[in-house]
């Protein structure tokens, strides 16, 4: 269930640490770690926005050659990258909203679970993208495609590579969110430090 | 730094649960998560252990005909398969000498960073390599080998799948094996049940 008062409180993170100087301490460390998160979400959001428009603006200078719609791999890269930038996009507001009012957006457990879990599945999906992505590219270079069509390939591997930066950051960002919500579940305050 | 004495003294987690039934209630969770982690290993061994020997046995009837090794992406899912189902029969053991001694085979905080770091790893690498072997398989599809070698690819479809299943599991013993190093890096402990 949600608590504000406790949500609210935020430099006494548990009653073992009364005194005002670790109090200090550890609203320091909190901060450092808020605007860790946001760095990450921020790295990951620039990296997966660039992947899907680099995709999405693929098209052949020549006409009658393919396009990258007609590859589902290539569709599928464009997809998760787009989800993960949107993502990343609202957990860049969540985490602002957080330095500066000091309480989460959502109600703290759901905020918690919310993170965690689309952190761990986009990130999977990110990734499972940008291998199948690899295969497809690999296809068309054996297939010669790649002979004819160069900046096709060009661009499609500058995505990939693109949305697998992106999958790196978010993978360190489940980390955090994970420890997180272990911190939430062990000792009923999302910051134990 | 290991610490023996904490170790051996499995039924106390904490001093707040000083009284004997709730140390039994709390040994009793923690044979049951035990023992959960012990089945996710071995259903994680089972099926990347049926897909690398599934993929491996993909030899073509016909002579002539490309064989499994020809494909870089079924020789990445044999070989992350087989890795994934050697580090699973380790844990396996380890996790069994946990349930038998109550301590941990390395020393306690070696052995949760070991568990978390690989289960992440071996899990995104495990998913990489279906994500490949699925767009490979679609590759001969759309190439029309499949007509000829319907075997080839039947099998290597089966190998994928029972790959991702064995992803599944590897992944859910990831979650608590995270959840174990955070309850150590929080509590000094890794159960806190």
């Amino acid at each position: 269930m949600p608590s504000p008062l406790r949500n609210g409180n935020l430099p006494v993170p548990s009653p073992h640490h009364h005194h005002h100087f670790q109090s200090t301490v550890s609203a320091q460390k909190l901060r450092r770690l808020n605007t860790l998160v946001l760095i990450l979400r921020f790295a990951s959001f620039c990296f997966s926005l660039a992947s899907a428009i680099f995709m999405s603006t693929n098209s052949s200078r020549s006409t009658g050659s393919p396009s990258w719609l007609h590859f589902p791999s290539f569709r599928f890269v464009f997809a998760a990258n787009a989800i993960s930038a949107l993502y990343s996009l609202f957990e860049m507001g969540s985490s602002i909203w957080e330095i500066l009012r000091s309480s989460t957006l959502l109600p703290e457990p759901l905020q918690l679970w919310f993170d965690f879990g689309h952190d761990q599945v986009f990130g999977y999906m990110v990734l499972a993208a940008g291998a199948a992505g690899v295969e497809a590219i690999r296809g068309l270079k054996s297939g010669h495609t790649c002979d004819a069509e160069n900046s096709l390939c060009v661009q499609a591997i500058i995505a990939v590579a693109l949305g697998f930066v992106g999958f790196a950051f978010l993978a360190l960002a489940a980390l955090i969110s994970g420890f997180r919500l272990a911190c939430f579940l062990i000792t009923g305050s999302r910051f134990h430090l």
